[in-house]
């Protein structure tokens, strides 16, 4: 009998514990109890995962009155929705079977041109034995590599805070992570080297190098030389993400991996959530042919392709406006709340409190020190209606309380960002009595 | 070393058997070969999938000279894109945000609502420890679905021949396949108890009850209800896939076996892609909140969430149009094509042809017999410029060949469906000398 019935199942237990914990507010509302009397078996690979903590308080922050700096949300009064609606009309009245008929699982290909002429213009990637797969997101390139590549067991090596959503990822494939100190300028090598040395299948390393979420810090170009020295020696593939790597505040860029690969070993995450509109889930994969072969096959099977009215108006907006003029205005805008959250932070939070001043991105990491635990502020902090992430969401081992944060100043109107940190001053200056 | 370069690596060496064999023109248009030094090690999971030959005949039959008798597209003058391009642009215009900004990963409410509705309308679907995902596509519900309940080495039992999308994404996760004969009136449920005694660890059986893809049958309500008891006293979770239900051509319809659940053991697979349309790539799964909740997980980890502008059209057309009355055009257009293809088949194919004669969905099963390979006819047909799939591409053992086919009428017009049947029956009657 594989269900069994029981009045107390494992899962309900689970979710209980789960309640009582740190996001109990938070689950407590979006996973309202329930009686179910089938205890499910969930695979071995599945049954450990959470939700993403982010994306329960993106619930939350749903609420107006709440002011969050949790969520990584790019600035909605940037969408070119105006221009969207056009070309969304005209595609729809005009082209109804590309629109609306069933795709190839590569992607539009005009829209796959289009990425690999910007990729080669502002990022110096492409090479002849590299190919562009279009998928529904950066999440889904992440999952589609794990999956194509990772077998349970391998180890993958993360920067430590990463983004959860990669690390999630990682973790429904029954990865082994092992974390790597990030430092003011990117990974700290040393700890890479003995981290490769101590773990067995080192198959990935997974790297944000540019505007890192969550701390906002950017790899220097030595070190990227340096990893991709590393990784070659060692036969292991990097995974670099750049979703927010075209956000740069003073229009410095630091030169991509992929750029520098040679080897074929760097796989590419790109994104147009950042800098076009992530409702329109719009990513892509650039790597090796061999490898995006394979994740074509994946992406036969997890959604045969990408909607095909998303590719449509980004290919248009890409061929048909400035694309880098709408980044621009982006970039002064992140730029200028970055710099508005940064002198509420100045004037509002202890003194002591360590915190990143990032060059471009949509974040800023801190850390109080004093041994405190974030988790418990986040709830102080729910009570007077801001929302943060804890720093414990992005590490490897999520359970073990930090007194890190991560701050995000893209949502917020000037006057929110303010008030947020004016309260969490307070909470953060409560809590080091 | 784990990406060791050699002069001929496996991979090439794969793919290059792969060329040789019977779809190998097909593929050669699509995978030009090339260089490449490294080898990858693709995980055990993806290392021995193949692409869906259909997706492959896909991009082969966009040639507009070729007749495709081969996919499942729905008839594109049946779009309401008119509508959908007015609602695009009034909701990019008028509701920025909403239209692009995150979601949240469960579905956007209101169409979550408007599912639920008609599920219990149409189908009499839903209880309260029942919930409603919304998924990119019916394919992400099936891949998802696996994900979270199977695990390696599992069991699950699948209808063969069967839907190949379903058949790789349990594959994908390394799931054991067994198969269970399909009849006129459904699987044979004395070879699926016989396979259930013989096969360790069953945990899912996957059955298209309705309009069966790639078969046309429909499995009778006393089978349906001899499944879901044999199911319940075995423990085994039902995937019940339902994207042709709907299509019925003289409006009878079959109770679903999700409507009979009683247990919480079937997740139903739904889809807007055979009713709407499929480059929108929207789906849904309903099942036990305790499964869903589970699903969720899955989701936020493959796409954070399902395009919006898809979501908001589905919506606004459910509620702001008849969507009934869109459902019954399509049901007489099939009807008539199916009819079309009949008839021809009558007059053109080799007398003792076996085939299906379907009330609904897409699709008409033929069986050549005399120990013809219709993987070598297709060569031939190719040659004749007309594409249908081979039946083994539905089986579990997809290397052995078969004297079944797949023919799809619903993309077709009347002349092009006539002309293609006419060419295959010199073809089969050919290979028949």
């Amino acid at each position: 009998m594989r269900l069994l019935p029981k009045a107390k199942n494992l899962f309900f237990l689970i979710l209980q514990k789960f309640l009582k914990g740190v996001w109990g507010k938070l689950f407590s509302k979006s996973f309202p109890q329930h009686n179910h009397t089938m205890d499910y078996q969930i695979s071995d690979r599945m049954k450990s995962m959470k939700g993403s903590a982010i994306r329960e308080i993106f619930k939350y922050a749903a609420d107006p009155s709440v002011i969050s700096l949790a969520g990584g949300n790019p600035a909605p009064e940037l969408f070119p929705n105006e221009a969207l609606a056009d070309f969304a009309a005209k595609f729809l009245s005009e082209q109804p079977v590309l629109s609306l008929q069933y795709g190839v699982t590569e992607g539009y290909t005009p829209l796959r041109d289009a990425i690999r002429e910007r990729l080669a213009r502002v990022e110096g990637i492409g090479t002849p034995d590299d190919e562009v797969i279009v998928v529904s997101g950066g999440q889904q390139g992440i999952e589609l590599a794990t999956k194509c590549l990772i077998n349970e067991g391998d180890t993958v090596i993360v920067e430590e805070p990463s983004f959860i959503g990669a690390t999630n990822a990682f973790r429904s494939y029954n990865a082994h992570l092992a974390g790597v100190p990030v430092e003011e300028d990117g990974m700290n090598l040393e700890a890479l080297e003995r981290v490769i040395a101590e773990n067995k299948n080192v198959k990935m390393i997974y790297t944000i190098p540019t505007f890192q979420n969550p701390m906002g810090v950017t790899m220097s170009v030595e070190k990227r030389r340096a990893l991709y020295e590393i990784a070659k020696k060692h036969g292991i593939l990097i995974l670099e993400d750049n979703p927010y790597g075209e956000l740069t505040f003073d229009g410095t860029k630091v030169p991509t991996i992929k750029s520098m690969d040679t080897e074929g070993i760097v796989l590419y995450s790109g994104s147009f959530s950042k800098i076009l509109a992530p409702g329109l889930r719009l990513g892509f994969l650039c790597a090796n042919k061999a490898i995006i072969q394979r994740v074509v096959i994946g992406k036969q099977i997890s959604d045969v392709h990408t909607a095909m009215l998303p590719q449509l108006l980004a290919h248009a907006y890409m061929t048909n406006y400035d694309m880098d003029a709408l980044i621009a205005q982006m970039r002064a805008n992140y730029a200028h709340k970055c710099h508005t959250m940064l002198s509420a932070m100045e004037q509002y939070f202890p003194a002591d409190v360590f915190y990143t001043r990032p060059r471009g991105g949509l974040f800023i990491w801190c850390d109080l020190g004093h041994g405190l635990d974030t988790g418990a502020l986040a709830k102080k902090a729910v009570e007077k209606k801001v929302v943060f992430v804890p720093g414990s969401t992005f590490m490897v081992n999520m359970e073990q309380p930090t007194s890190t944060l991560r701050l995000n100043y893209s949502t917020m109107t000037d006057e929110k960002i303010v008030e947020g940190i004016k309260r969490l001053g307070e909470v953060f200056s409560d809590a080091l009595k």
